[in-house]
């Protein structure tokens, strides 16, 4: 459980917050490219840690973000024109680069000098990863993109998504680091067994319910250990999970040889927030079968409603639960590992009161993050600043999955040092991430 | 009027609050079996006094009352599998029965004995008299179900319903309880005649519509006198309803020798209302005309959209005024009369302003239905338990409908005493309650 | 910009604001005729300045307005009975007439004498220059209906409209006397110019998008003078649009012996407005091409989905912006100058921020009707009456466009002053409002 005041401190994201500070110290995925597809596109809005913004790709190609209401009267930029090096607001004709200067202001006399005294409230941009990324921070500091395996491998070779989901930031990614739900949540009924357990892969069978669970803190966040019995063996199932700041999961996949990926979670305010989901393989481009199972909404991403990011399984429909498949061939009844995930953690409320959990031994990961959040984010009320953000290198880190007689989580992790490092033939030319200090806001 | 203070008092009904109190000291419908229909059945979600609750109906046919998330990690219940002996969460897998003990804790090691400490917040339930009824007061107090008629008789001799009311409950109760609506809001326009009257029925011809009202306090609420004046005639017209605590109605039906009936409203919180409807007949079964009659939606219930407890008229379509109607035939031109009813109540907003009230003579059985509530809900607070929860044998009364030429209220009453009491016969053994003290919380 | 603490005093209209006081003390436009089309026909409920009312036409054909519960028990008047001489709640029975007095009370003893007790609370009304007003001011004073010169002419003379703008009513007024915006929310891309200038009309070509304002203030409001430079000319293109309060317009339209308008707005509450639209001729009827024209949704009134008074083109659906067309022939993609208006002003919030603007030289009207709001509104709580509610006259003035070489504002205004004042001759028989004081509420 966690006070009534620690709550408020881990869920409020809005400016001024402890929690909004921190997160607004780093590079935040922001939108998928395809929202800004092409210059002088339509813009787009998007609300993030509890900000209304615009994003218009200007005719150069850039991205900017600005505040959503126009300097002058507040009308809103989203009506705006997207035109030659800006974006002009349709109300009296100011028109912005994508730097927030004023370029143009029509209405005013040609010897006013008004419109240098004008900046309209913007925020960086940067693409990078096949994600178009926001920096809300202050202007005289300068975070590091992170360099995450999935944001380096080829466009050709990863699949990334997003969605709403109808919670605060913290309800989602507690359930991604919370090992022991997948074999509750995710499973077929009676037999509380990954579904994909011993289907060809490398996972041995087990059906230790109650794995021993280990945090390894780290200058990025923790590694969480998960070792499990093997029926029938001595050896031990390990699955050791990254988990990054502020909010990035490595998840230890079904396959060790196969495809990788994770989450993260980006406010929109303290009651929704975006998912980004991403897949991918460190070697190989991603195969047609693999791009269509990635799309059937039965992993992640959820299936949308058309034109919008909303889950077409939703609070509204109670997920699709169908009773009698859960009797008979779903634990929970509901399609796809998102649904299921949401339909626990949305059915919370948008801020779970976590001072009535009664936390086991099993919720020590999700113990773990809510610490290093809590205590990242109280150090930098003190000035201390996140080192992780101005560490792209850092986040060049890798998930595992073995079998091994290995009891013991810190030489486990040094037996396998190497294997969980990206290795820098990664580090191709085409995905180099831009590491320039990022343009003042 | 009311001051705003007193309004408070009487309609504001979540935890810790008087009128909440006083409400939790008896046992109070709350579902209808259908809801629940076999053993291992889907969970179903309530609402009641301001607390969301999940009900459940084991494998052995018992029915459990547990707080809608679960005490883990705050997932919905709802979601959960109905499994022998208990409700399984679907997030980790614990597991309650039908008093909230968990019973299995899969996550946890088998050596761990954090099962036995956790609790998960639960209420006793009974089924009686065709419904399941829940106690949400303290497990040190046992109050009885009360011998209410319509809770006696076999199945086959009542009807019952339910159906959302979108206000506070003190709406719906003081517009049954007042009887002079009847003689404008559901009836014809220009003659102020009740529709049924003088239809081959004992109902004497009456234009008097102001009649006398009285009122007589008992232990379990108030009898309401209503004398009307007889055109042509030195008789009086005397209709005499019951009020029951916390707030069933007994009412005076069209026909002294036909079917009874009556309402009570039960807070889902402060702004909406179960109504429970009940029309029965002490000695026969119902007709498949009279099951016709009451399914029509031309009394209680009103009809309701499919697989809902929502009126197909409501405020959304204005209850289907038809103002053409209105101009000819009906005095609302609002089709049935439960519509009628709920078009004035809803229409007051949630929670009516009292203190700006102008009440006359005819609202005497109002203000009494106030004044025995907010003293019993003041009385507890004082530690006076309310005397009729626990004596549910005081419920065991009728209402009078009757010609005479008395006009005195308590000798109208001693004359009739006997007729105003349900004969010990009607207690028969297929429906005698179960007055055991119930379980503890 | 304006401190938060003013706009605060600006845009509060409710019960015992200062704002909402200043509105009250005249009279203001509520209904169009055709919503009250008969004696004895169907009540209509409508909220003003955060009041909910209910309006009605009596079997003599007189309109009043009442308080929407009835004074009883609050039932909604709106599913009363309107009978011979008064609008009959139909909970009890109570009947009242056009000024609030209980005509009729069955439900009590005829020897009562309550019903010379209640009161309902009612305002006046009034119908006049094509609608129905209401004066909700205290009873003690008598306002003057305005002598609009659109209320003065032949109902055949003039278009009258209402719709609902999802905004406080002082956004709506600001983008009325905003002559900035004209040549850029309702232009052409690329061009700034008036779509029609020089279309056959007396509008000379210009492209001076930073015209000189000035401001006249008047016991009225205020002129407001707008002189552009002519291209290759040294005359100057002027414009007078007159502002009075609360807050009508009087445009000066495209062609100087065309039709005239304006519009005004009217506070539902703080949140909602109607704006009522009114195009005229002053010497003759509107043709039926006039009519279709007005009818387009092209100019004032926009298109209204079915049966209501809210916009087609609204919030959300984005207003129909079409991207293309707003690269190519418009410059917000939004069609009808009332949908440009709404996207633009609802776009900004219900109540805009003003502390956050950053107002230029172009603002000089909005800064002015701002300061006079406000000075009146805190001289009436000084017990200062706003002069114009009593003086219907001195609304009798027209707005002004020429051509001429006059660059003093004054001396301009000195040289118009007959065309800007309507003729004796225009006050007709047919239209003569009704000046006698207003009954009392």
């Amino acid at each position: 459980m966690l006070s009534a005041e620690d709550n408020e401190l881990l869920t409020r994201v809005g400016p001024a917050t402890p929690m909004g500070e921190l997160f607004r110290r780093f590079w935040l995925p922001a939108l998928l490219p395809a929202e800004l597809p092409a210059p002088d596109c339509a813009p787009v809005r998007l609300r993030l840690l509890g900000e209304d913004l615009v994003a218009f790709r200007d005719s150069t190609g850039q991205v900017g973000f600005l505040a959503a209401l126009c300097a002058h009267r507040r009308a809103p930029l989203f009506f705006g024109r997207v035109e030659q090096a800006g974006l002009r607001c349709v109300y009296h004709g100011w028109k912005y680069d994508v730097a927030g200067n004023c370029v143009d202001m029509p209405n005013e006399p040609p010897t006013s000098n008004f419109k240098g005294k004008v900046h309209q409230p913007a925020y960086p941009a940067r693409e990078y990863g096949g994600l178009i990324w926001i920096y809300m921070g202050p202007s005289d500091h300068g975070p590091e993109l992170p360099q995450l395996e999935w944001a380096l491998v080829p466009d050709s070779h990863r699949h990334l998504s997003k969605w709403i989901q109808d919670t605060n930031y913290a309800q989602g990614l507690e359930g991604e680091i919370d090992n022991s739900h997948t074999m509750f949540l995710h499973s077929r009924p009676n037999s509380f067994l990954r579904p994909t357990a011993g289907r060809g892969s490398l996972i041995p069978k087990t059906t230790d319910q109650a794995p021993t669970m280990m945090i390894k803190e780290t200058d990025y966040g923790f590694m969480n250990g998960v070792r499990r019995t093997i029926d029938g063996s001595n050896d031990y199932y390990w699955r050791v999970t990254q988990w990054l700041l502020p909010d990035y999961s490595i998840t230890a996949g079904g396959d060790p040889g196969g495809r990788k990926g994770g989450r993260c979670w980006i406010p929109i305010d303290d009651e929704h927030t975006w998912t980004f989901a991403y897949s991918y393989h460190p070697d190989r481009p991603l195969s047609a079968d693999e791009h269509e199972y990635l799309e059937s909404g039965a992993f992640f991403p959820p299936r949308l409603l058309p034109s919008t990011f909303r889950p077409q399984l939703n609070k509204d429909n109670d997920y699709g639960v169908d009773r009698e498949r859960q009797r008979t061939e779903s634990f929970t009844g509901i399609y796809g590992f998102n649904a299921q995930d949401r339909s626990v953690q949305e059915g919370m409320g948008a801020i779970v009161d976590r001072s009535k959990e009664h936390l086991g031994t099993s919720d020590l990961a999700v113990i773990a993050a809510r610490r290093v959040l809590l205590r990242r984010a109280l150090e930098l009320q003190q000035g201390i600043e996140p080192y992780a953000a101005s560490r792209g290198e850092i986040y060049r880190v890798r998930s595992l999955l073995t079998v091994a007689a290995e009891e013991n989580f810190d030489r486990l992790l040094a037996a396998h040092k190497e294997r969980m490092r990206i290795p820098s033939r990664r580090l191709g030319r085409e995905s180099q991430p831009e590491l320039l200090p990022p343009h003042k806001a």
